[in-house]
């Protein structure tokens, strides 16, 4: 039987607020916090089976990820992250013991991004859950950044330390993929994904048109922006960054690197538009940015490489 | 397997936004929202098995309560309610259809409460869950009213239409306690709870001291608010208000009508400490506030009735 009050004292205890925003935290029947002139809500909820597998993932990491997935969000909007909101399914694979842990995970990610968690629930489940939903803020509505913005002319960049990591390094976990050099980064990467808080707010701020964070894949992801602006963007699969040892874990699966890094999912990087006049000042302002394509008429997204253009599925990793 | 896509497009085809307030809606990576002053967030989550059992309650009201569940908590603040994100876990008794009608039943609550259902997730799940986090609206922190301010000579009071329904409408549900006349009305107030939105707003604005919504039941909630104000609520049992058919529950249970009226829970209702001095303005602005009892010396609260002080317990309703 779970004692939900002890569980709730222990991690209290774990988390800090770090705001002077916050006028009431975890204790009382609400969170009360002094708002900033535009919120921004996103949640993300992971299912043990469907989402992750404890045998494979530690529940600090399953926390790290739950919060890493909704702070994503915000990252892809060019909001700030300020709090968030856990509700938290004890059961299955998880006792309370690694509830606390996971617990310990989010609020470690939560102080590397100066985001406080300010309530939350615990409930005894037939199966371990995660529900994350975190308030992010803006000055300026305006600075925003949706999925629909994206015209024709403009550049499609990505951000960070290459694609394919995190869905190789559950290829790795699960035992699909041999383990080799390398294996250690790519399952960190799986395992405790950076959202790209800073880089979308600089490409925010600096007026890019469109922006999605690429949870799962750049091939479904891209298809959404091109969709929701009324536009084509025409990726260039030979110019797409691959974290090292990517390659490897998509030889051992028969696949074509670049697919697979195309349609992985998990790596929470950002994909960006932004008109060609602005390209030389979000390169500046997020080095990490690799030009891989271009907006053009049309709906949706197109992958080509050297031979020609690849239709390209979402990478199914069916979990149990 | 469950088609995510089409059912986030069937329940968003099902949902409406009520507030021009509403930047970005459903659709993108996150909501965005004109914030007002100060930000009330409150999380509730329900969980097949453990909170509900489909064969009792229809989907439609496991998406009504669990809702109502939230938007008391801001009710218990005095604050105004804003939008809604709902994580919804399919699977176990709950299929795609039934998710739909459960998001219209929430929808029904919101649409009655002025609340947008702004954003979620769907997710399949081996047991059905509902995660809701409701973002609540308030001009002024200073007029929010928390656990921790009754204070000594303080009245007590509890809204609505009787304690007890909630909790007895669950036991004729479950077959524990027998139908009868007034049983559909018993059945109706566990499974469409209406959370006192109005009524916490209007005791907030005339400054009420503590306040917290009923939903463990009166025994453990003013306990809470004893504990964190280091006061004792001192509550008269023979003068709880109890709904019709409450005591036949009870004699059939073998319990006594008032400790099972106040142990309950799932009443929803507000239990709210004010000054003497507000006590006549209180019942103008709210005309279904009984008095109850007195704030005194001491920590906590006790119960007692004319034979004298009554040790309560939470009752336990042992859903499975």
């Amino acid at each position: 039987m779970l004692n939900e009050r002890a569980l709730i004292e222990a991690i209290t205890a774990a988390l800090a607020p770090r705001s002077g925003r916050i006028a009431r935290w975890i204790g009382d029947d609400a969170a009360v916090v002094r708002a900033r002139p535009v919120v921004v809500v996103s949640t993300d909820t992971m299912v043990e089976q469907t989402h992750f597998r404890l045998e494979w993932t530690a529940p600090a990491a399953v926390g790290h990820r739950a919060l890493a997935g909704a702070l994503s969000d915000l990252a892809a909007m060019g909001a700030e992250s300020g709090e968030a909101y856990i509700s938290l399914g004890v059961g299955g694979a998880l006792d309370a013991d690694g509830a606390l842990e996971l617990m310990r995970g989010a609020e470690r990610l939560a102080e590397q991004t100066a985001t406080t968690i300010a309530g939350g629930d615990v409930v005894a489940s037939p199966g371990a859950f995660v529900a994350v939903t975190v308030v992010g803020w803006s000055e300026d509505e305006d600075v925003l950044v949706g999925r629909d913005g994206a015209r024709q002319g403009d550049l499609v960049g990505v951000t960070g330390a290459g694609l394919g990591a995190g869905a190789a390094g559950l290829e790795i976990l699960a035992g699909r993929a041999p383990s080799g050099a390398g294996s250690a980064e790519l399952i960190e990467r799986y395992a405790q994904p950076s959202p790209r808080l800073r880089e979308g707010l600089a490409l925010a701020v600096l007026g890019a048109h469109a922006m999605i964070d690429l949870s799962d894949g750049l091939a479904s992801d891209a298809a959404l922006v091109g969709e929701a602006s009324g536009a084509l963007l025409d990726i260039d699969l030979d110019a797409l960054p691959l974290a090292p040892g990517v390659a490897e874990v998509a030889a051992a699966l028969g696949l074509d690197p670049a697919s697979f890094g195309a349609s992985g999912g998990e790596d929470y990087e950002l994909c960006v538009c932004v008109a060609p006049a602005a390209r030389a000042a979000a390169q500046r302002a997020v080095p990490s940015l690799v030009w891989i394509g271009e907006v053009r008429e049309g709906r949706g997204a197109r992958f080509s490489d050297a031979q020609g253009e690849r239709l390209l599925h979402g990478y199914e990793h069916k979990l149990p």
